[in-house]
């Protein structure tokens, strides 16, 4: 595997075919192909197979994909063949309705800390978890070695608390909040910010 | 300007060019240039230069660029020197969040209508707007000629609600359900799963 030179692009198209793949398997299929795989995603299929193709042989020409083999092997690609300890910064609205979705576990992360800077928020419990007080935030997330963060915090607090994260040892930070952060070159940033789609498609109005 | 021809991963990141400025104008901010908008955003300098220049000549060698000029520009290229009418279908936990987001109206969008499928939601209210029965949602749609959605329905619903969605003539979709929709090649989706971006992060664990 020669992991380091593979284009974060293709990386980033890998949880897709997992997914995909996934809800195939909870549908019974055992067998599938690119063009099947393809037409699920709107992915040419000769995409699908190039991108494949550079973690190994995972298909038989003609004979298609094993669905729950090829899943491992991407389970275990992504390195989420185990679950991954996520702690959750900033329990506002949209920070609540992330620690209350469901989906997280059975593809491989598991919210486990959550905190924020409000006292009226501070030791109250969201599902199991009670909240913790921001500032505790790098001595815990030190201890616990938490390397996995999700920043829901308003876009003028990201910098201030992406920085406690670096401070903290975390490595990756998914970031809610509307705005780019700077961090060091060890440290990997996602971000989701609903308007940043929704330009990138009015772009193409006719 | 050559639109047609753009790839859209450079269209993709001009919402972050528009969001930078933004951000650098409420600093009080007059000039900046494409080093300091590359540091704020871990973009190289020479690939927004280069991003910028396929679009039309906004700064001069040694000047830098013109904030408000550029950020104008921005939202004109991109569409939103308008404001579109959006519709949310579903209004769970994570519907409810992006309601109340109230950063969707300085950015060209706003939230103008919210559907749903449960009895007990519909008829209720969020900030000043009456959840309605997603069983309109067609002719509703149609009527009021809106072309912008978010989809935050469970994974399960979300094709059969796409598939109304390209019948009422909505052209733009943002998919926060963890899943994939078919559509015709004449409307775009654009998704958010927050899984999808850990896995892209948790691939280069070290």
């Amino acid at each position: 595997m020669v992991a380091a030179e593979i284009p974060d692009i293709v990386v980033g198209r890998l949880p897709l075919y997992l997914r995909a793949l996934t809800q195939m398997a909870s549908e019974g299929k055992l067998i599938t192909s690119s063009q099947e795989l393809g037409s699920r995603l709107g992915i040419s299929p000769a995409q699908i197979r190039k991108d494949l193709s550079q973690f190994g042989e995972f298909g038989k020409q003609g004979t298609g994909y094993n669905i729950g083999f090829l899943a491992e092997q991407l389970r275990s690609i992504l390195h989420v063949d185990q679950v991954w300890d996520v702690a959750l910064v900033g329990v506002g609205d949209l920070g609540r309705a992330v620690a209350h979705y469901a989906g997280f576990l059975e593809r491989g992360f598991r919210i486990s800390a959550l905190y924020d800077n409000d006292p009226a928020k501070i030791g109250t419990r969201i599902a199991d978890l009670v909240i913790q007080d921001s500032a505790e935030l790098v001595t815990d997330l030190r201890r616990r070695g938490i390397s996995v963060t999700m920043l829901a915090v308003p876009a003028t607090e990201a910098q201030a608390i992406a920085d406690r994260l670096v401070e903290a040892g975390v490595k990756f930070i998914l970031c809610y909040a509307p705005t780019s952060v700077r961090v060091p070159e060890t440290v990997r940033v996602q971000y989701i910010d609903p308007v940043v789609h929704l330009q990138r498609m009015t772009y193409y109005r006719r």
